[in-house]
């Protein structure tokens, strides 16, 4: 639809992710209605920009006046965020185009997820918003938060408005109560995000148009997106050759199996497609595929923060045994490879290490390497250029958090040196997490498994050749 | 090894891990060496039975008066936990022999696991063990957990002994540092074991013996096992496939490709064989293979709380769409079938549910309903005899945690009553945590995403043909 896009339409999306001025329409005062959530969400993230209530029967919610309609408002307002039955939404909408408000987000659920009746409906909104020029995310959706804004225009009750974490994700998600779930575990995490957007029924603006402007994004260095389907295969291929050139995109698609796909119909009223050809389309656009909402934040957190691999070879440290022998397991089903240590990396570790260690590669330190010898071991073999990135983990732990934590300096303090990934897969957990916050603080992505940290690794590597394939096609 | 057990030597498993005595060989008042960690987890772990230090060179450690060796203890002693340097672990076993000590945890390192030297070592102080009639674990291991005991048995600085939760999964590890941040790690979810043994180089008792103990342990319904490889792979099997016909066994082998099997060798000294014949035997035996340690405690979970599937069929119910249509991927990915709802129960469903529902399966309950409509719907699928397991999955959260406690009780108060496995898989974190504990506590798995209880649950069905068809092949 977009690729038809008429000049008025061209208002962009920043009005809509960057607004100065937000009208809730559909404002309430009974704190149960989505209509008080919405309001109370903007406020309570702390948005800065203007706040226009809207509902013809108030007069005050919150402390704010309430205006009868968007006209009422004399400011200009950029975004409205449209929290009333289906049946008002195309009035709303008008009086929105009207007004000059350059995008809308309907919430409302009651359209093409519900059947004939509801797609005419949606049908109707759309033709209202295109005639004005104004552009639509939704409807059945929760919204947007913008966390670099303190923007939260959502009517979750899932997102803790007063505690977004910034980061580089974007995250795009057309299942909208699902997204602010998910959007509490990356959060729990330790995952932040630049943009959250939920487009539910994705009536007008679409994932090809929020990539679009991702790829622009300067607060955005991945883009995550979460799909049942896609409507234009064709546009959204053509946009993602471009954006993963600049940036990488992950996504995510569930309905892949047939009983899958009668389900995700019934949800948002997307057509899920044949599962074999997103997979050749995802490959051939340079996207990143996971397989599920662990793998895709296990991805992200790998792009967000660490280099490229050069190469595909992969060095193993360990001051445990089990682990360090499952990563190299692991990186050999992934398609990476055991890197071979120079003579003087080998000498170097055994000049370091106990006679019990293995010094060879993966190394295990034992339990003889506290965090100094972790530290300098690390410091060799990122050294070493036959070695491409090194997963680093930890698996024998002390009650006392302390080494731990020192453990996790000499880590951070190695890693950023040599512009080669450095991966962590720590173990333990309870106090144990601490030292985890130390590495995540400083951009270092904590796996709970050493399989997990080598399958995000894989992904860096595969996206890298991508990209040196795209390059030499180049003129 | 075992299978040629002289009479003498069949004093039984029983003496390590329920012992009514510990000497600890090697207790030192030096905090910082393991023969003081080791004599303190006995101590923090509230350990009732009776305490011996050793050690030639002392008197008095915590409190506790010190035997210059364990002949000089004039009570009995079932279990010596042998904390010295390996050149003197084979007079201090000789010594164990002549006191009479049912068995012996050789902790230390220094032995096979480190050349030829070591394993010249190794065979004498089995050759002593042997003679004597004395069992051991180890060496270079960290000791074992009995947890409902309150025996910490261990040299880990990472297991917590005052924080031991009980439950009925017995670990088995191989490897001893990866193992105690396992420990930490299970606990940190929710799991509970029974037992826990670290067995290092195994140069007696085996994953086979303690296999045959564990089948008639009342206190394990589960016996997971880390292994890099196994010494004896005919006697492996046979026990095994005994075992399985009473507990469900599931192993994680690491060390499956050729690199990973040198690390593995470099690591303990056991030969890691080739990966094509463990599946077979592991298949062949009814054991679950997991493929990490993830999937593990996941299989773990669903088998320690929940009842079989009597077929293939399983239903979803959801409060929100994505997850649902996940999880009916996840379903016919891993073999199980999304169950026919019957006409009664479809019936039902909709008279309980909002027009915009999916009362199909998956079931979408939307965000309409609460936590007395989701046990209803729960209830109806159970009572379905189309159904044989439901899959529950809470994507829509409010922040206020309330509502989801709610719907968590509401679980338990149905899921026990059918004879059906209820696995539930609940995305949010943070304040949801509360509603997830609920669950635990009564025995319902919980999961971050639907792929990873489906994939438990298809482990348990795989199981459960396992056992028909063995019962088929019974006279």
């Amino acid at each position: 639809m977009a690729s038809e896009q008429s000049p008025q339409l061209r208002v962009t999306i920043e009005g809509i992710l960057n607004p100065r001025s937000v009208a809730v329409i559909g404002a309430s005062k009974d704190p149960k209605k989505r209509g008080n959530i919405a309001l109370r969400n903007l406020i309570e993230a702390g948005y800065q920009g203007k706040i226009y209530p809207i509902n013809p029967s108030a007069d005050e919610v919150l402390g704010y006046k309430v205006y009868g309609s968007v006209k009422d408002v004399l400011d200009e307002i950029d975004l409205a965020l449209i929290v009333v039955p289906a049946s008002i939404v195309p009035q709303v909408v008008e009086e929105c185009v009207q007004k000059g408000v350059k995008g809308v987000i309907v919430t409302s659920s009651g359209f093409k997820e519900t059947g004939k009746q509801g797609a005419m409906l949606e049908r109707e909104v759309v033709r209202i918003a295109k005639a004005g020029g104004v552009r639509i995310i939704g409807p059945n959706c929760i919204g947007i938060v913008n966390v670099g804004l303190n923007l939260d225009a959502t009517i979750s009750r899932t997102i803790d408005p007063t505690a977004l974490k910034r980061g580089g994700v974007a995250f795009i998600s057309q299942s909208g109560a699902f997204g602010g779930a998910v959007f509490t575990w990356a959060q729990a995490e330790g995952i932040g995000f630049s943009k959250f957007i939920s487009y539910g029924n994705r009536c007008d603006v679409d994932d090809a148009d929020l990539l679009e402007y991702f790829m622009d994004d300067l607060d955005t260095k991945v883009v995550v997106i979460y799909i049942e389907g896609v409507d234009n295969g064709r546009k959204f291929i053509d946009v993602s050759k471009k954006v993963t050139l600049k940036k990488p995109v992950i996504v995510v698609k569930v309905g892949r199996t047939k009983l899958g796909s009668i389900a995700a119909i019934s949800h948002t009223g997307a057509i899920a497609g044949s599962d074999e050809i997103y997979d050749a389309a995802f490959k051939q656009s340079g996207i990143i595929r996971a397989q599920d909402i662990e793998e895709m934040f296990d991805y992200a957190a790998a792009f967000e923060c660490q280099p490229f691999m050069k190469g595909d070879n992969v060095a193993i440290l360990s001051n445990a045994g089990g682990p360090a022998v499952a990563a190299a397991d692991a990186c050999v089903n992934y398609g990476l490879k055991i890197a071979p240590l120079s003579v003087e990396t080998k000498r170097r570790l055994r000049s370091r290490l106990s006679p019990f260690a293995s010094y060879v590669n993966p190394v295990d330190i034992t339990a003889m390497g506290g965090p100094e010898t972790y530290g300098l071991c690390l410091d060799t073999l990122l050294q070493d250029q036959n070695v491409d990135a090194v997963i680093t983990i930890v698996a024998r732990y002390s009650r006392d958090v302390q080494p731990a934590i020192e453990t996790a300096k000499s880590v951070v303090d190695r890693a950023g040196v040599y512009n080669k990934p450095v991966l962590a897969a720590w173990t333990a957990r309870g106090r144990a997490e601490a030292a985890k916050e130390i590495l995540r603080n400083n951009g270092i992505p904590v796996y709970t498994i050493a399989e997990r940290a080598v399958r995000a690794l894989s992904a860096m590597a595969i996206y890298r050749k991508y990209l040196d394939k795209r390059q030499d096609l180049q003129p």
